[in-house]
């Protein structure tokens, strides 16, 4: 099963203060570029892999889904989920993304915001969202980038002419790394892009879109504290297509 | 035009000694990656886009191709091409690959290695590489990484813990980046991989490979001087198909 670090304490009560678990959508810098991958989600069957607090779920159902399924591994997160939704055509589920079943030709839409890094083994998981995609069917998600996710010390150095620098080290060494983010020995599994591509090609998958997400000028202009993340991209965002 | 720096003396000399130029395929350490990735080039039309000596070309006739056009902007790469060719099937011809006609449907197999990187607007070298496969015909290339090819000072440094780190800036900010590889000045173009991704996507090909590559450990056990590649992979390949 993988790490339910979301149920650690000190980790939620990090978690429920970042910009994004407070502002929800708006307080994601790189949502905008997700949504321009979406499908038309009117009338649409959606699941949204680590639904967190469910805000985009009620998201899909404000943009016209008909039925939107939220699953998380995390208790916590899901009572909050289910505490700010109030519509019958939402719900949420309980289960480990390594080991969860998914029904056949169930969802037009599969969604996932920065929840795969914490998947050990992912071929599975990507074989059921594959199943469970009507043909023609789309999965977007999210992940950390392995720039960021890849070196033994992810934090900015300079380099010997005083330019910030993020260190990449141990990059193609792929597997589980330890990092100190809101609470000790949370763990996210280190995967290059490459091998995130041709895990879905092999599952069937078309790619559609590739994006190394970073703040556009505009987002910068109006968050200066984003500037950094142009020298080093913090996620990478695919699009993909069941043929 | 694209600089033409395999013209230039300093340049010329200084890569004739590095072993790809003197050991042929056998001296470039992803050659074995890249030719996994080739199709049944029995009686196969094959265009190699940047064939500097023509070792591919020639490779490509042994491996069965019924014809290999070489392409090269450098006058000294095709001369030594020429004299070391005795196949009249293979044949040499001059040209800048940022501003090339190809002819309509003429190949089975697009080839490249390490010479994407000199184009600073890929979209019009691309175009007509989709337009003169064969539909169902291979595009497969390999370019610097972006990883390699973006930093200010793209020079191995210490991180605070002393571990062997590859600088990473200006990640997102794609554009010429000035090297003193072999002679000072050298002008590459960094792009990020979902650039590239998505110039080939907008053209029409379907992403069938993405390797961003690095030594294997039998590589490195061969030749021990590899091993540091694994912390940065200095080169992405690519395998794409015309639907």
């Amino acid at each position: 099963m993988a790490q339910n670090i979301y149920d650690n304490d000190e980790f939620f009560a990090g978690y429920a203060r970042l910009p994004r678990s407070v502002e929800g959508l708006a307080g994601a810098p790189e949502w905008p570029s997700l949504r321009a991958l979406l499908p038309d989600l009117l009338g649409a069957k959606v699941l949204d892999l680590g639904c967190g607090y469910g805000w985009f779920c009620r998201w899909a159902r404000e943009a016209g889904a008909g039925a939107v399924l939220g699953i998380d591994v995390s208790e916590k997160m899901l009572a909050r989920a289910r505490a700010d939704t109030a519509d019958v055509a939402v719900t949420y589920q309980r289960a480990d993304l390594e080991s969860i079943e998914l029904q056949r030709e169930a969802f037009d839409l599969v969604y996932s915001s920065l929840a795969l890094h914490y998947i050990a083994e992912p071929s599975g998981l990507i074989a059921q969202v594959y199943r469970s995609l009507v043909p023609g069917g789309s999965l977007v998600f999210s992940t950390e980038h392995p720039i960021f996710s890849g070196p033994a010390e992810p934090k900015w150095m300079l380099d010997p002419a005083g330019q910030k620098t993020w260190p990449v080290n141990n990059y193609l060494d792929e597997g589980p790394r330890s990092t100190n983010w809101l609470a000790p020995g949370v763990i996210r599994h280190h995967r290059t892009i490459g091998t995130t591509v041709n895990l879905l090609l092999r599952a069937g998958f078309a790619i559609s879109h590739l994006e190394e997400w970073g703040p556009s000028k505009a987002q910068i202009e109006a968050q200066p504290s984003l500037a950094d993340e142009r020298h080093r991209p913090p996620f990478l965002i695919v699009a993909a297509r069941k043929p």
